[in-house]
């Protein structure tokens, strides 16, 4: 999804933002999904989904959750936990993407070459309105040789 | 995944419990899961993951995600939002259930026919470790009839 380079602790600082690239979702998809893993009748069936209160087709919430937008770790996207909400239903033929930002950086006391990252990310759809929110700890290592510069 | 009746709002107390039945993770669904959500090395590659912070193949936290463990709503599950984390990897061959309890209910004062629900959900291993916790705010209805009695 992302091109930038694999960034590590060293490269973080609070206030940086990402952006995803954008994904359509798909009704076909929104169906599939729910029948795996989350087999509501809001999300499997036009009609039901109609007299629900989503008054429509809406995808699932784990199928709607941010890929992790724009972010590229080199340890890759390590979730610790974190706090989420639904503010509005995912619908058929919506493009959504995602814009994140850096809102802390504790390193760790007893584990230098590591740190819990905290990003805030907004899914947003074509209309600009956000329909997931998700505040995510990630634990993200630091560079190898950044550790072994002496100070 | 229950065979619990569907329930309303008028059914429900705090303290009132549900159990999943249980599901066993397999490499490759973990595998598939991760190629199309979350493709990350140490939920792809058994190499990748010996040598990452897992050290070994780890589910996606969104595939490991509790499947609303044992929850049965007339109305379905609508999640509002929610806090989660993952205290421990889920592994290849895993045995999960889930374990939920309600902890709030806080009826609609502008909306009579519904109420918001705080389950707290416990996802654990064959080992009876937890791997994923939950609590959610989930969107229920109260029963038409309940609504017409007259108080």
């Amino acid at each position: 999804m992302s091109e930038m380079k694999e960034l590590y602790l060293d490269d973080l600082h609070v206030g940086q933002r990402f952006n995803s690239g954008s994904y359509v979702m798909k009704a076909a998809r929104i169906r599939e999904f729910a029948a795996e893993f989350d087999p509501q009748p809001f999300h499997l069936d036009e009609a039901a989904a109609e007299a629900s209160v989503f008054k429509g087709l809406a995808a699932s919430g784990g199928h709607a959750a941010p890929r992790y937008g724009g972010l590229s770790f080199a340890n890759g996207i390590v979730g610790l936990g974190g706090e989420m909400a639904w503010p509005k239903p995912t619908r058929p033929g919506d493009t959504l993407h995602v814009e994140s930002e850096i809102v802390e950086i504790t390193p760790s006391r007893s584990k230098p070459q590591q740190g819990i990252v905290t990003v805030r990310s907004t899914m947003l759809n074509q209309s600009g309105e956000p329909v997931y929110l998700l505040t995510a700890k990630l634990l993200v290592l630091r560079r190898r040789d950044a550790r072994s510069v002496p100070s």
